[in-house]
Formats: structure tokens, C-alpha cells, sequence
């Protein structure tokens, strides 16, 4: 008789983000009447830029043609793209990263559930507390976290990185020594950043311990103040010691295009084994390559027209973000994050707990964000709004939340 | 220190269609002058269907406009495409499948790679032999295989099903029991296929030993004769024992689009626990949906046009399966598959093995196809040939073989 992967029923409740969605859908059901204005899960809004729409319809009449036909990708990606990304992303930058340390994917999320595979399931993770969920979720899936203790809502192999008001959201090197080490900055859920300095040290630390940083660099876009870095590898000794993660889907808005990539450089190595040969054969053993037209669209990304494009859709979003903080102090709130992130991180209000937060405002104000408790226990008496919505709908939610 | 997922070296050099591709680019290299003909990878050749790309065309559009947007999509894909689904290639073939027991994704590689996660790595795989090598190296990188012995090129934990000329390349049940029972028909790499009665004895034994058969369905849109099962579903009980995947990649040329699917009955339970749970949290957890557009190409497919156009398209593949076959009988040599699969599956001449005839038939006529060993050890002394081809490029190819 088969047997499951028992580490699955290990996993409390259901993913956070379907957890909202019942909650919204029920609400929505016996209120069919109210505007619900949905500043949670961080979905974007705004159309695709017109460059890539472009680039879009030229990939399908390719794709039309026998002679411009495209069948299977490359396994890494379609050089074009590679090529794109390595030059903008990282050597305009400063930072020695080659178009064939490059894995194209179908998104950063993804990315981020896949690459603890290739690690052993006796490494001990460390995570920041308020954390992105995935990071932990697939590791439990993996085995890799111990035993929960619904207590303290914690996993008893995992190391925790408290992330509060009182170190900036952004966390101290931990007591424990961990494997690997999962970072994000400017960060998710609490709207946080790092300075260069700040990112060395963690550089410096996990070469010295022998740990991998997985940095998550998905709101890079979002980064408006200088002396914040865009990429670890703006640090020297990157190259040793991290694998960074990057989306389409917050600059471009590709949250339904799909489209992220996932960077190891060919120094990182365990040994004589190096982990980029590792995530090459799990690509192309797992995976089968992002879509042709999708791969031209994330192209587009990078061209002159794609680039004024997309800096004025960041911009949109951002001017949403000043409305929030802006709105929110006017209100009262203790708020933070918004300057180099889409996020706004706000302390509830009155002792509410984050979901008390959550079900107050959207019972009383229709809007919905994300309870912050929902991302670890720190993040416990917070709550994060998003600067995706339309700015309509962001000034209409705080016109609402002004008033209760 | 961190350490790696040391499952991951004990795979035996690396991917058989990566192998491939090196030694084509270095021929191609030495003789840029020859030109080369694939009936290798078994990728498409021919364009999408109009149909389709009128419907990438008008979700495009709908991506440039805030009004119709679309962000992230639902966990198990769009309802739209669901229910398309669902309809056409279950219920209009008296086949008991519900638009919620499909879960889309970007494709039948990365489900058949990834569905084995949502089992314990104690159970124990059957496989035929030879096999699409995913099936086995994505269970070997999960630890599940036990060690390789190099002179057999087998697996110690791994019970083989070998699939020879004498029993049709139809396996035989197995004499020691499996968990789990990987499934393809009609069969990539020898292209034969199974009849119902057969297959029923499949579901039947695997009920009775409490296994999960894993059944790639993904060549369906080939079988050209009756009596051969369209999907597992059509045999009693499978719905307690079967997971099935389908690919849009053979029957709509999808290998550069990127859509798949993969079917789990409600009813499928291991004790108390539902697998269409656990997948449902794998799939919400480490993926992100398929591309909206890509989505919307999908239900393209099931439309009168769309179906009309495609039947044409696999028509046109099996005009070349035919070519091949013909071809090969009239040089002399022994073959089988190509009448409900676009894979012909031949016995190498003069006692050459397989890779040798590989070697032979690019340098002698500049045709790439793929050795039988690739798939497995009982696949040795045989080489696939795919109808995947344009017509010109399949009948040059056998005027080359035949002049050999």
C-alpha cells in the first residue's frame, strides 16, 4: 500500500492568501451590494505596458508561421532574454553576473518553493519573522522544519529572525548557525530595506559560516532611496555564497504572464559540487522553459520604450504608496515601510490582533489587506496594504479608513 | 556548513535529450555545410492553428486594457478552460471527471516531475522499461530509487516492467509489488498501445494492491483505432487509483506554449487523506498558474474551430508516422509503433546498439533521432524516430535511410 508525504499534514490551515480569498468570497456572498476594494494580496492592476503588448502580438504571429514557429526553449531560457537581464540588471549595475548564470522560470514564486530541493533535507533554514509564507511552507513540505508547536506558531528546526519596529524590520545575525539563510529585501510583508552596509554583513557572514543566502530580490523596482542595493551582488563575495530570486511580476506586471528568473554564479559551490550544474539539471529534468511569447514580452521589459513605460507604472504605484502612508499617519497609524516597497506595514490599532484587523476592516471599511500575523508570529499585531490597487480605489479605501 | 541534496549525483551523467543536443551542435559544428534533419526530441513543427492565435491575439489585447486585465489566476487554472476541459475529454467520452478535479499547469513534464512530491519517498516506483527518463530521474533526485548499479543501468529500488517485442511493449503486472505504477500509453518512447481490457487489469491490480497508477496520457490525440482507452478514466474503479496527466504539447503543438493539466479523482484517498488535497497544496504553494493568455489558447482548443484545425494538424503527423514506417519496412528493418502515436519505435540493423545506429544515422544521413537506451536497458538495440517532422523533412529523411 503507498504512503503519503506525511510532512504535508504537518502544514497548519491552509496557504494564507486562500484563506483571505474564502474569507472575501463569503463576505462578498451575503453583502453582494458593498464595493469590497482589495488592497491584500499584492496583485497588480494596471495593464501591461504597451511595449510589451507589442512585443506580445509579434511572438504570437511568430508563433503563426512554420518558418518563426518556436517548439521547446532552451533549458536555461532563450539567450535574447538572458542576455537582457544580465546586461540591465547587473552589469550596468556594477555587478559581475554572465547571461549563462541565468535560469529563466515562470516566476520568482516558484523559484522560491523549487530551490530547496536542491539542498539537503538536514540543513537547517533561517527565516526573517514576519516572513513571505512560501519559504517555510515548502520546506515543511520538504521535511526540512521539525514539529510545529501551534502555540507559539513556530517550527521547532527553524530558525527564527525577529523583524520589528525596534531593529527597523530588519534582522540581527542569528544565535544559531543556519544552512541556508532566505532574505528579502526591500522586503515582504513589512516594506522594509537593507543598506549596502547592512547587506555586506550578511555577505561577510555566510561565507564565513558556510552558508547559502537565498535572496529574494522581487521589489527591486520599488527601490527610490540611494545607498539601498538593487542586488547582492552589489557586495563583494556574493558570488560565494548567494543565489538571488527575481520577478516579472511587480515591475512589469506579470503576475498572470508568468515570468521570473533565478541567478547562480559559478563560484557558489558545496565542496567540488557546484549548485548552478545542481539547479540546471533540476530545470531541466523538473521543468520545461517559459513560454516563447512570454520569454519576448520579458525582452521588452528592457527596451527603451518598455524602460520609460514601466518607471512611470512604478511611479503610479508608488504615488498609491505615498497616499497610504500619508493617509494612514493622518489617521493615526503607526505605519511603516512604502518608501523603497509597495508595502505598507501598519500596527493595529486598540490591541486588535492582526485578523481581529482584519475582519474590522473589512466589515466596517470593505477593504481588505493582509493580516500580518499570517506571515509569523512577529508580524503579529500588524497588518500590510498594498499599492497595487488602482489609485481610485487606494484613495477611496483610505477615504474609508479615515473615517472609522 | 550547508550541504547538498546528494540524490542529485548519484544521476548518471545528464539528461538524454541534453546528450543529444551536445552531440547534434558538435557535428553541426565539424559539418556546417550538412544539413541535418531532427526526428529526434519529438518537438512540433508545425505553426499553431489559427484558432489558437486568434485567441492568444484577443487575450493580449484584453492584458492591454485595465478593464479586462488579468493578475494572478485561480490556483487549479481558469473555470473556463476547466470546464472546456473537462467536457470534451472526459464527460463527452462517458468518462466521470469534474471540472474541479483539474488542475491546470504549464505543462505534462513538470506535473509528471513533480506529482511524486505528494508521496512518501519509502514507496517503491514501477516503471516500464524503456521509459520517458522523467518518470525516474525526478524519483531518484527525491530519494526514492535506491543506488544505480552502471552495468545494468538499473536502479536497485526501482521495479522495471520490460516492454519487449514479445509481449507487444505492453507490460506484464509486476511479480514484486509497487506504491506506484507510471503509466504511458500510448507509449512514448515505442509508440504501442493498450487496449481496454488491458488496462482494466491495471486498475483492477492496483485497487487490489493499494497502488496509484501514474497514467501519461499525453499522445491521446493519436489513437486512430478502437478499443484503445482515450483516458484511464474509461476503465471501473480508476477513479480510487489513478492520477492522470494530459499535455497540450502533441495534440496542439503547445511544446513552445506551455499548458498541461493534471486530473485527480476526489475519491482517490490514501486512509483518510485526499490526494486532490495534497496536490491542491503543492500546486497553491510551489506554483503560480498558467499564463491567462496561454489559458485562454487552451480553451481555443476545444473550440468547433479550433477542433476542426487540430484534427487537420495531428492528421498531418500521421501522414509522416505512415511515411516513416513504410519507409523503414521497405529498407528491411523491424518496426512498430506509428499507427495510434507519432513515434515509430525500430530494431537497430547489424547488431549496432543504440547508440552506435545514433552515431551511424547522423553521420551517414544526417538524421538525429534517439536511442532506445536513453529510455531504459530493455530499450537497447532499438531507436525512436518521431513524426513530429514537416512532411518535406520526414520524406527526405527516409530517402537518406533508404539509400544507407
Amino acid at each position: 500500500m503507498y504512503k503519503i508525504n506525511d510532512n504535508y499534514l504537518k502544514l497548519p490551515g491552509s496557504y494564507l492568501f486562500s484563506t483571505i480569498g474564502k474569507k472575501v468570497a463569503a463576505y462578498s456572498a451575503e453583502h453582494p451590494e458593498k464595493k469590497i476594494i482589495r488592497l491584500g494580496i499584492g496583485d497588480v492592476t494596471q495593464p501591461l505596458a504597451p511595449a510589451i503588448i507589442e512585443a506580445l502580438h509579434k511572438a504570437v504571429d511568430e508563433m503563426g508561421n512554420a518558418e518563426t514557429f518556436h517548439g521547446y526553449a532552451p533549458d536555461l531560457g532563450y539567450e535574447f532574454l538572458r542576455n537582457a537581464i544580465a546586461k540591465n540588471d547587473y552589469q550596468d549595475r556594477g555587478a559581475e553576473i554572465s547571461a549563462d548564470e541565468i535560469f529563466v522560470s515562470d516566476g520568482a514564486k516558484c523559484d522560491a518553493g523549487n530551490i530547496q530541493e536542491i539542498f539537503s533535507t538536514d540543513n537547517r533554514i533561517a527565516v526573517c519573522d514576519p516572513v513571505y509564507p512560501v519559504y517555510v511552507d515548502t520546506n515543511v513540505m520538504a521535511g526540512r522544519t521539525g514539529t510545529y508547536d501551534p502555540k507559539t506558531e513556530t517550527w521547532s528546526d527553524v530558525i527564527y529572525m525577529p523583524c520589528t519596529a525596534e531593529n527597523g524590520f530588519v534582522p540581527e545575525l542569528p544565535k544559531e548557525t543556519p544552512d541556508l539563510i532566505y532574505l528579502c529585501f526591500p522586503n515582504n510583508p513589512t516594506g522594509s530595506t537593507i543598506t549596502k552596509e547592512q547587506l555586506q554583513e550578511w555577505v561577510d557572514y555566510a561565507n564565513k559560516v558556510g552558508a547559502v543566502i537565498i535572496y529574494d530580490a522581487a521589489y527591486e523596482a520599488y527601490i527610490s532611496e540611494k545607498n539601498v542595493p538593487h542586488t547582492i551582488y552589489e557586495c563583494e563575495g556574493a558570488r560565494t555564497c548567494a543565489i538571488e530570486l527575481k520577478s516579472f511580476s511587480k515591475n512589469a506586471g506579470f503576475t498572470g504572464v508568468r515570468l521570473g528568473y533565478t541567478v547562480i554564479p559559478k563560484e557558489l559551490k558545496c565542496g567540488d559540487v557546484s549548485l548552478h550544474a545542481l539547479w540546471a539539471r533540476r530545470h531541466g529534468t523538473k521543468y520545461n522553459g517559459a513560454p516563447y511569447i512570454v520569454q519576448r514580452a520579458g525582452e521588452a521589459v528592457y527596451s527603451p520604450e518598455g524602460k520609460a513605460q514601466l518607471k512611470e507604472q512604478v511611479a503610479y504605484y508608488m504615488n498609491n504608496a505615498k497616499t497610504i502612508l500619508e493617509g494612514l499617519k493622518e489617521a493615526g497609524y503607526t505605519v511603516s515601510g512604502g518608501v523603497n516597497a509597495p508595502y505598507i506595514w501598519l500596527k493595529t490599532p486598540d490591541k486588535m490582533n492582526s485578523w481581529e484587523f482584519f475582519d474590522y476592516l473589512l466589515e466596517q471599511a470593505g477593504v481588505v489587506g493582509t493580516p500580518g500575523s499570517g506571515f509569523g508570529p512577529s508580524g503579529e499585531g500588524y497588518f500590510r496594504l498594498t499599492a497595487f490597487g488602482s489609485y481610485e480605489n487606494t484613495a477611496a479605501a483610505l477615504e474609508r479608513i479615515k473615517k472609522l
